[in-house]
Formats: structure tokens, C-alpha cells, sequence
């Protein structure tokens, strides 16, 4: 094996063949990690979001966490049970974007797609980012290298998703479980100390005091509390988009797997919001120097500060950084649903040697690289684009199943399940566009619109090509007619010898087109009659015409080309057959010592020719040793 | 015209036809400069790192650069005799490279070529980075930007250089007239003075003391300080390099330009020393704070500090930087003569659109860049590299010239001459080479001798095309057999159905391959009955094969370039033509559209293929327009 494909292997597992699929697929206990992580990593964030906007109400504020978080809890129930029916419903894959298409139209469709594919580059943008961030705040001497740390986790995402889907669950396994694991405890052992103080349960360890009351509690500011503690939800979608990675059965894996999901992510959700209220703690200001976060504040208010309350951080900062995954998982197999429609180009379509749309990988990593470049890897400047897509991508997949089972004409209440979610995510995107419109939804909304327009040029570009190309009726054999075949010769050699040898078993009419620039002595016009004309003239065979032509500034490819071109326009329904001899050499560095004229040549007839035009090209190689040259 | 052609015509001069070329040559007025300029720039470092060794004797130690300086110009007027028999003999160009070849060989030309290139390459280094140094010693604050200043310097050369040789002589005619004119100014006044003041002329402002003598005057020293000033004597050989750049009469304008650089360097170098003795200026140590030149001390002492002071030194300034141009008006033109040998590649012989040979300034300059970026632009590094080139290519110059008219059997003083000047030269050489050997010359010698060892190599490549392709028989036109035609179909379209019937046109034997990746359902298998292998049946055609290729790593190309080896082997003699349809389009971001894999399939066909392997490629253009398309 040579050493490349040693280190290709090594670097991303040897290549699958396309009979290798059904290894790949994934059962629920490895499906949690690879399509859950980013929906229960939101927990570490979406509670601390929404009490963030509470810190004016000080501790009176603590209290409106758990309706608000209810009433989250509610809503991704409501969002659970419309994505528990759109699996049911495609089992070959039912994102946002599909369900939109079949059931709202092609135009639902574009916007769903646009806003999906740039909520996932924001996914692992602020995955990215938040986990980065979170470790600087615990090592503050990394703070100068955040943008380099956060390519650095990029680059490590990228490999581990290159070897594919399965060996991603294995990896991603551990740290999700002990995230999840860690909380769990935090959370049963905090319920029993509470229940113990009968409400009212001490701190193990002191916690900050709540600056006083600088607002009174109004709905407006309630809304925006449950709108920014929706970001918990993002990447709810991720198992329906997916469902064909499961294992057989499919829909039941991945209904299996989103409900432990959905559950796991409610009871961190419903837990984090009863502990805060009962501990009364509240969210610290991001900007101030004394920041914490909620759920280190919570962790060592129940478990003191030893070593379960370092482990359960640590577990934080890697599952925040890893739920970047989902959109690895999950962009690709959206780009490859949009490509398969014609919307986006068809290299998205091609998978690569470990069963991977790797195209879609690519990009993904691009436009993250880009957008974290962009923003510093500053977490606080992304977040103001996040969200708006997401809940746009739920609305409207939502009010597609509404259309789905209107018409199948049954089943009002699944109906009106889905409507009211599609009722109050469509609300929801309404306040997050609003309240985040000057912090940076006008971007998203910008390259929302930019999307839908690449979309539609591509899929014009398509539908042209195939109107152009298509065909569909027998073949009609083109009579046969003898080619006009034009030979560039610079000098007689082998070479010249071997491709006027082969334009002879071509055509009769042959154009050998010599070009002088008058730089050094030229025979050829000389050696012509002796050595070629005079010879065929007694073999009896035709003769080629000589072409020569001047070149006073000393292009020796142009005259050519022009040449070619006239011949064309003169001669009106025979190909022109442009024969084009190259020497060939087997070492690289041969290839500076002769000039590049011929691939040149081939470049400017297919740029400037048509359709009548036809380059054929005639190797010489080169010999590898002297005693090949010397046998022959 | 459009934007990137005047842009062009702006920066460089409108191309030149190769009629024009007459034009372009030039008379001694503007000779003197574009040759030169080198050699007489020298008069301002070679008298003083002579000084410079003397040191040491203090004023005792200047008494000797009379004599030091009149033993140079004895052997300066050796090395004219020398060149004016070289033009004389070799009026198309006879650098050291051609003499030396001719009359001693090829080892010794080799030698020769290699010296040289690398003297060319340090004078141009040399040339630019002292004008810098003197610029910065004028203008100590540009100190930080030495290197930056290098390679502007160099930009501008370039610039200047690629409008070609006519235009270069009058752009640098200017600041050459005004150095030599300056310093003769200088000189004549201060002879003036001293025979006024019978011998001991005053200093018009007053002169740095004389540190007190720390060794004695010893032979050795003397040696040294001989070479040392032989730096002077650098750019000597550029005009009979050049010859065949003078215009008519040749010979003579050539001698007469020589005769006049030399006499002025002659007369420069006179004065210089006999200035210094009369007006007692010993030289300044280069390293230490109170450094001065000995041309601005000179200029001061006869002058004084007025305005013409500041124009001499001006004029110094400007003339060491484009002291530079003698590399780049003979570099090129001394690739090009070892190119005609094959010693070189043979981009070296092409002439650019302003008649000029671009690549040997192409390679120039970044050589020269190189230097200077990684000696960071000092001169006092690279001096130690410096004129061991320059007296290794005098020195094989004039022992090839005694070979010349020994061989010629007669002008037994005209051997004589030479004779004598090689003895000198190569003692002066060996000199130059022991005494700087520790500070850098080993590096000269390293590079010379791997540039022999590379010339060697690109001649041998040389040779052996030539034995593989050479041919002075007369054709022998080859059986005509039919070619087998390989033609990878992916789908039935019109692109297929344009190459298939090309195909029927060429042979009976026609191979269809169609691979299949198991990606997507393929309905091809299933057309090709009815839509192609049928209707040919009908009209009484031959039917092609379907060759039908799994591939289970989804690669496309492979299985199809292994087929078409596996073809080649199987039969004996025939050639295999394989066709590539490609489509072409017709805006840049189409092509992100659509697979490069025809592109691809061609370069795999190239690397991979053998003499028996055509390819042929059949474009199929996108029309522009909607239009178009509706209208076929």
C-alpha cells in the first residue's frame, strides 16, 4: 500500500464500498449522541439565556423561570409529537425541507432549505465558539489564542466526521452520556436535599448576591424571557432529517431515539428551573468581571466544589464543543436532499470513500471557518443570527404536516396538533426576528435571500442544460462524412511522423499548418517535399496541403487557432479534427525543460471553438531509460 | 483595446514585431550606459575597499594606493586588449561563455557559464543593496526598510528592463553622464589645486585624522589590497557579450563603446588615487560610527560642502543602484547563448512581446530577490560571495583566446597579451578565492559547481529526446488499420448520441463503457436495446458493445481507464481511441455546476496511456441563450 493511502487511512478509516452501507446504519443507543447532542447541550445554555433577561427583576425575577420554562417544555412537546408523526410519515428523511417542499410547494421549500442549511453552519459556528469560550473562562491565559483554539476544533470535528458516521457515534458517546449522566445526578440530588428542607435547601457552597430590582415584571419582557429560552430547542430537528441512518427498523429507532431526546432534554430543563428557583439563583451579567455560569453556580450549590462539580464542567465545555456534530451529521444529507431536486449543484450528490457526502463537509467547513474568522470566535456576536432559522425551518415544517393531513382527509387532532405548534413557532419566529433584528437577524434575513436566489440560478442552470441535452428518441446516425484534419507541425520528428501517419488513416484532407516567426533558420518548408510530399506521391496516397503562416510578434498559437476557425466558417457541415501531438515525459521536473504549448493549444480550441470542432490528441512519451531508447 | 492589453502596453511598451528588431539596436551614446554603467560604478567601491585595507598603515598606507591602482589599470588595459580581440574574433557575442567553449572546450565553457551567471546575479544583489546602504547612510531613518527598499529597487529595474533595450538606454543615460561627468569635475579641479599648490593642496573642509599605523607594510598586504581594488574591474566583459545588440557598423560600435568605458574607469581610478594621495585621504572603517566614504570625503575636500557636493553624491547613489542593469541586459542574453546549446531549458530562447528574452529575466530577478531577501539586503555579506565569478570567467576568457590565435598560427604578441593577462587574472582569482574563501566565497564555489551538475543534466535530457525523436528520413506512411474506439456513455443524451455517431464514423470496433456505482437506480442498460443497439440493426450499421463496469468504491474514472489499458494489452498493433465528451461551458461559475470528470479522465488518459492510447475530445458547448436553445 503506498504510503498516502496509508495516511488517508489512518487519518480517516480505508475506504467503504457502497455494499458496506447497511454497516454503517446506527441503532438509538449510538443515534443519542451523533443527532441529540446539540438539542441537550442547548440545556447548558437556553436556561442561562433566559434568565439573563431576568437579572433586572433580581431575585423576584428567579420565579418566572419555571412558568417560562414550562411553558418551553410545553412547546417542544408540541414540536416532539409533530416530529414523532413526520418520521411515521418519511421514513427516507423528512427535514423541514422536504415536508415543506411536498406539501407548501417549491417556494416553502427554498425557505426552509436557506434557513436549515444557515442555522446549521450557526450551529457549529456558536458550538464552536460557546465550548471554546467556556474553556477560556476556565484558563483565562488561553483568551488571546480563542480564534486559533476554535479553528483547532474545527479541524479535529472535520477528521472525526471523515471517517464516517458510525465511528463519530463511538467517539461522541462518552462525553454526551457523562453530560447528561452528571446533570441527572446534580439534579435528583438537589430535588432530595429540597424536599429534605422542605423547600427551602442551604447552598453547599456560598453563591452571589442578586443586585437589587431595576424593572418591574411586564408580557413583553416575560416574551422575550421564552423566545431566548427557546434557543434550547435548536437541533430538535436533526433525527427526522436523518432517519435514513437508522438500523432497521428505521422509523422505530428513530422515533426511539428522539423520544429519549426530547425526554432527557425536559427533565434537565424542568430540573434546572425548579433547583434555580429553590436555591434562588440568579443569572450573572455575561459583560462583568464576576460572570458565572447558571450551571456552574447550580452544580456546586448541590454538590460542593470537589471533584463531581470539576468532572460535570468539564463534561459541559467538551458536549458544548462537540454539538457543533449535528450540523456535521446533518448538513450534508440536507444539501444532498436539496442537490437531488436540482438546487444545488451535483457534487453534493457524490459520495466519498467512507460512505460520506463529503462535499457537503467541505462546505460546512468552509463557511464555519469563515463565519468564525469573521466574528473573532466570539460567542456573544453570533448569537443574534441563530434561531430565527431554526423556528423558521419548525414553522413551516409544522404547517406542512397540517397540509399533509388535510389531505389525507383523517386524524383532526394530529391535525390541530400540528397547527397550534405551527401556531406558536410561527409567533415565536415572529419575536426572535423582532427582538434580534439590529443585533444581526438582518443578516440572517440577508443571507436567507441570497440563498434563495443561488437556489433558483442553479436549478435554472439545470433545467436549461437538460432542455439542451436530454434526450429521449433513437439514435439518428449522422451520415458519414470524412473530417477536415489540421496538423500543427513545428519540425519533422518522430512525433510529427507518428500524427501524420495517423491523419492519414483519418482523412484525405489533411492541413499540415506550419507557423514562422522568422526567431531561427527554418527548413521545413524545404524538407517538406523530399522527406513527406515526394514519398506519399510515390506510395500513391494523397498528398496534405502545407499551410504556412507568418507571425510577426512571434505567437506561435494563435495563428493556429485562427486558422482552425476559418477553416470551420469555410467548410459548412464537416468536422474539423485538430490533431494536437505532445511530448509526454515521465519525470516532474522534465516538464520544465519542454514548453507547455500543446496543453495550451487544447485550451484556447475549446475555449474559442464549437461543436464542429473535435481535438484529438497524440501522445509521445517519452522513454524511462536509455536502454529502451537504444532497443528500439 | 481592452483594460488588461493597455494596462500592459502601459507598463512594458506595445509588443514588437520581430521585423522591428533593428530598431531596437543601439549606437555607443546609448551603449555606454546599458553596458557600462557596471564597470563604472565601480570606480566608487573599488578604490575604496582597497583604502579600507590599508587601514591599518595609516597615512603611510595611502602612499601605496598610487602604485596598487596604476597596477590595476595595467591590467585593466591588458583585459581591454583582451576584449577588443574577443569582439574583433566573435562579433556575434563572446562572452567568456563562448570563447571559452569554443577553444577549450565544453567543461571549460561550462565553467565558464556558470561563473558568470553567478557574478551577473551578484552584481545585480550587490549593485542594488549598496545603493540602498549609501541611500541609508544619506537617510539614516530609512535603516528599518533596508530589504523593503531592495526589492522595490528591483521592481523598478524589472519594470524599466522588460520595456526593452532601447528604452533602458535612455532611461539610464542621465544619471551615468552625470556620475562620470561629477567625478571628472571633481578630479580635474583638485589637479588643478594640487599643481597650484606645487603638491599639497588644502582640504576645503577639513578631513577626519588618520588613526595611528598598527602594522607594517608587507608584500602579502599589498596582494591584497590588489585584489581587494580589483573589485573595480566587475561588468568588464559585458559588451563583448553584447555585440550583437550594437547597430551597424557592429564591430566598431562595440569596440568604440568599450574603448570609451574603459579609458573613463581608467581615468576615474587615476584621478581617484592620485587625489587621495595628493590630498592624504586614507579610508574610514566601514563598522565604526565616524564611517565616511572616500568619494564623498574626496568630493568635499576639492569641492566643498555646496550644492555640487550633494549632486556627485546624489548621482553615486543613483548610479550603484542601477549598476544592477549590466546584469540585466546581459544575464538574459547569456542564458539564451547556453540554451542554443541545450545546457539550459529552452524557454531561455523565446523572445518576448518587446524582443527581449523574458525568462532569463524572469529567473534573474528571483535569484537576485532570493539574495537579497535572505542576506537581508547588506552588502557586507555578500561582498565576500562577489568577483570570484567575474576573475574565473577573465581568466578562461583569455586562456581560450591564446587557444584562438595559437590555433589561428599566427600574431604571436596578440598571444602574448592574452597570455599574460590569463597568468594575471588567474593569480588574481586564486587570490581572491583564498582570501575570501572563509567569509563566503565557498559558497560561490558550491553554487557554480552544482550549476555544472544541473546544466549537465538538462543537456543529457536534451540529448536523449533528441536520439528518441530526431528523424532525417523520409516518412514511411504506416498501415492504415482501424482504430478500436472506447467511448464512456454515463447517460443517453445528445452529448452521447454527438460522440457515438463520431464514433460510427471512425471504426467498426466500438466499445461503449458504462459504469455502474449502484448510487442510483440506472435505467442506461435498459435503453440501450431500444434506443441505440436497434435502430442501428435497422439501417444495416455495426452495433457497438456495451461493456458494463460495477464499481463498488464508486469511483467512475478507474474502471474505465483500466478497461482501456486492459484493451491496449489484449490487442497486439491497433491504436485505441478513447473519447471524452465534454461539456463545455460558457461563464466561469457554470463549471462549479458540473463534475470536472472529463477534464480529469484526459489527464489520467495522459499519465497513465501509452504511444498506442489517442484521446479525443468531442466539446459539446451550452448555447448562451435561452434563444438559442429554443431555436434549434
Amino acid at each position: 500500500m503506498p504510503l498516502p493511502t496509508r495516511i488517508l487511512n489512518f487519518l480517516f478509516g480505508r475506504p467503504l464500498a457502497t455494499s458496506e452501507e447497511r454497516a454503517e446504519h446506527i441503532g438509538p443507543v449510538a443515534g443519542i449522541p451523533v443527532f441529540g447532542l446539540d438539542a441537550l447541550s442547548s440545556a447548558a445554555y437556553g436556561p442561562e439565556a433566559a434568565l439573563t433577561l431576568l437579572i433586572p427583576l433580581s431575585l423576584t425575577g428567579v420565579r418566572y423561570i419555571v412558568p417560562v420554562s414550562f411553558a418551553i417544555i410545553a412547546l417542544l412537546g408540541i414540536v416532539y409529537l409533530s416530529y414523532r408523526q413526520t418520521i411515521e410519515a418519511y421514513p427516507q428523511g423528512g427535514g423541514s425541507y422536504t415536508v415543506a417542499t411536498e406539501n407548501l410547494g417549491a417556494e416553502a421549500g427554498l425557505l426552509a432549505a436557506s434557513a436549515l442549511m444557515i442555522d446549521y453552519i450557526l450551529t457549529a459556528s456558536v458550538g464552536i465558539s460557546a465550548g471554546v469560550g467556556a474553556l477560556i473562562s476556565a484558563v483565562p491565559s488561553l483568551q488571546p489564542h480563542t480564534l486559533g483554539l476554535c479553528l483547532a476544533v474545527l479541524v479535529l470535528l472535520t477528521l472525526v466526521n471523515m471517517r464516517g458516521v458510525h465511528d463519530t457515534g463511538v467517539v461522541f458517546m462518552i462525553p454526551t452520556y457523562l453530560f447528561t449522566g452528571t446533570l441527572l445526578v446534580v439534579i435528583i440530588a438537589g430535588a432530595w436535599s429540597a424536599v429534605q428542607a422542605a423547600g427551602h435547601p442551604v447552598a453547599a457552597t456560598p453563591l452571589p448576591l442578586a443586585p437589587a430590582a431595576t424593572a418591574a415584571v411586564s408580557w413583553w419582557l416575560l416574551l422575550k424571557t421564552f423566545s431566548s429560552g427557546c434557543t434550547a430547542m435548536t437541533g430538535v430537528e436533526a433525527v427526522s432529517n436523518g432517519v435514513m441512518a437508522f438500523r432497521d427498523p428505521t422509523r422505530k429507532n428513530a422515533k426511539i431515539t428522539l423520544t429519549i431526546i426530547i425526554a432527557l432534554l425536559a427533565i434537565l430543563l424542568a430540573g434546572i428551573a425548579l433547583l434555580c428557583r429553590a436555591y434562588g439563583i440568579a443569572a450573572t451579567d455575561p459583560g462583568s468581571p464576576g460572570y458565572e455560569s447558571v450551571l456552574s453556580m447550580l452544580t456546586r450549590a448541590v454538590m460542593g466544589r470537589g471533584w463531581f462539580y470539576y468532572v460535570t464542567i468539564a463534561s459541559v465545555l467538551v458536549v458544548l464543543a462537540l454539538s457543533a456534530n449535528t450540523a456535521f451529521a446533518d448538513f450534508p444529507r440536507l444539501t444532498r436532499a436539496i442537490a437531488l431536486d436540482n438546487y444545488m449543484p451535483h457534487v453534493f450528490l457524490l459520495r466519498g470513500r467512507r460512505l460520506l457526502y463529503s462535499w457537503g463537509i467541505y462546505v460546512l467547513v468552509a463557511l464555519t471557518a469563515l463565519l468564525l474568522i469573521f466574528f473573532g470566535g466570539v460567542t456573544d456576536r453570533l448569537i443574534p443570527l441563530y434561531a430565527v432559522g431554526a423556528f423558521m425551518a419548525f414553522t413551516l415544517s409544522q404547517a406542512g404536516m397540517v397540509m399533509h393531513w388535510r389531505r389525507q382527509g383523517e386524524a383532526p387532532l394530529r391535525m390541530f396538533v400540528n397547527g397550534f405548534g405551527a401556531l406558536i413557532t410561527g409567533v415565536t419566529t415572529l419575536v426572535v426576528f423582532v427582538t434580534k433584528f439590529v443585533e444581526g437577524a438582518w443578516i440572517t434575513a440577508l443571507l436567507i435571500a441570497a440563498m434563495i436566489l443561488l437556489m433558483r440560478g442553479v436549478k435554472a442552470h439545470y433545467r436549461r442544460v437538460a432542455r439542451e441535452i436530454d434526450l429521449n428518441r433513437p439514435i439518428i446516425p449522422a451520415e458519414v462524412t470524412e473530417p477536415i484534419v489540421v496538423l500543427p507541425i513545428d519540425r519533422w520528428s518522430r512525433i510529427s511522423e507518428k500524427a501524420l501517419s495517423f491523419a492519414l488513416s483519418m482523412s484525405s484532407d489533411i492541413r499540415c499548418v506550419h507557423v514562422i516567426t522568422g526567431e531561427t533558420a527554418d527548413s521545413f518548408c524545404d524538407q517538406w517535399e523530399n522527406l513527406i510530399a515526394a514519398p506519399l506521391r510515390a506510395s500513391g496516397r494523397c498528398v496534405p496541403h502545407l499551410v504556412t503562416l507568418r507571425s510577426p510578434f512571434r505567437y506561435v498559437l494563435q495563428p493556429v487557432v485562427d486558422y482552425v476557425l476559418e477553416v470551420e466558417r469555410e467548410t459548412g457541415y464537416r468536422k474539423v479534427c485538430v490533431l494536437v501531438p505532445e511530448l509526454v515525459v515521465r519525470r516532474w521536473w522534465e516538464g520544465m525543460l519542454h514548453n507547455r504549448r500543446s496543453d495550451l493549444l487544447k485550451v484556447i480550441l475549446l475555449m474559442r471553438g464549437n461543436r464542429r470542432i473535435i481535438v484529438v490528441n497524440i501522445p509521445w512519451y517519452l522513454e524511462r531509460t536509455e536502454a529502451a531508447i537504444a532497443s528500439r
